[in-house]
């Protein structure tokens, strides 16, 4: 699959033009070819990241519940990432695959690692981390929508494209609401190399952030 | 307020057969009149207590992820959370009330103190900690609906009341169906015992749980 990422990357400029300053580096053609050969286990661990993504914009509200903005972008954000996890779930059982727990890849705790710990710095460095899975889910959605083999599990998987992208947008906004654009694109700068640093190296499993 | 606990006793009777078993006594008619002449505090807190809720329905599903049932219950109950986090939200918009953090009362962190450590009790524990803080606040709600002088807020409030009954026969639903009537019922006894006892020493701040 030669032009894989290459075509991905094109589309993804058309359409959603700030994509191509969250993330460095596409996804190695690699990634596809292990994803596509174990699309249960990529949709079982996908699961796994639509309702981690519900409890870390919960957390969020939880840190900073006077921040008004971001309480009501990611009440959304949550409900929509709980609809995706039932939807799925629902594939999952359309698949005879039962809910399991599944060892997570290292790529969001790494990120999580460069997290720094004092406010303000902290609020920015996790509405980034946010904002640069996101639009990694977004891109993986992507190519798993042009290259899944099950039509019906293909069209599923683009259902969800465009909610991805409007999350990270959600998440880079509210750090350049808050923060300005000259301090976000600093360290969104140095969040998105360490997110494809992490990426660079394969990993064993197949996830969707492997 | 003579009347205020009997009559609402007597209504939930009529309404919620189940609810007797859940609560051993009724609120106090001076948590009635502390909320009633505190209502922006009681709905900053109501506030609270539904993103929490959420926040608890999603860390089970992060505890149990391999429970389906637990799993699919739970991602409803989540997003209706949300959904009244949303609407409070609004409430305390049109008021001019901003969001702001509020001490929580001891309720919840008492109830779950009494959560044993080793699954399986672990497990019917905390569904049941959930049962009974949604059946309080399912009464409580109906207080508040029954009291407040605001029509709009009263009527607010009886929207939600039909939810939060939902909510305490899920957990309790979820807890019979993994541990069995004489089980459940035996520790629902200790637990609600416990539960009545916590509210029979008035807090001093006005809350949903004091």
């Amino acid at each position: 699959m030669p032009t894989v990422v290459y075509s991905l990357s094109n589309a993804a400029v058309i359409e959603t033009p700030v994509r191509i300053k969250f993330l460095l580096q596409p996804t190695r053609r690699e990634w596809v070819e292990q994803a596509i050969a174990h699309l249960d286990t990529i949709l079982l661990d996908h699961s796994h990241c639509e309702r981690k993504a519900a409890g870390v914009a919960i957390n969020l509200m939880f840190r900073y519940p006077s921040h008004k903005p971001l309480v009501n972008a990611l009440t959304d954000i949550a409900q929509e990432e709980l609809d995706h996890f039932r939807q799925v779930n629902q594939q999952l059982e359309r698949r005879h695959i039962a809910l399991a727990p599944l060892s997570p890849p290292p790529y969001a705790s790494r990120l999580n690692a460069a997290v720094r710990q004092q406010e303000p710095q902290r609020l920015l460095d996790r509405l980034l981390v946010c904002a640069l899975i996101e639009a990694r889910s977004h891109e993986r959605l992507q190519l798993l929508a042009q290259h899944c083999p099950e039509g019906e599990l293909a069209a599923f998987f683009a259902s969800l494209v465009t909610s991805e992208a409007r999350h990270y947008g959600t998440y880079w906004s509210l750090a350049y609401g808050s923060f300005g654009q000259e301090v976000v694109a600093e360290r969104l700068q140095q969040l998105a190399a360490l997110e494809s640093e992490i990426l660079s190296t394969p990993y064993p499993l197949p996830r969707m952030h492997s």
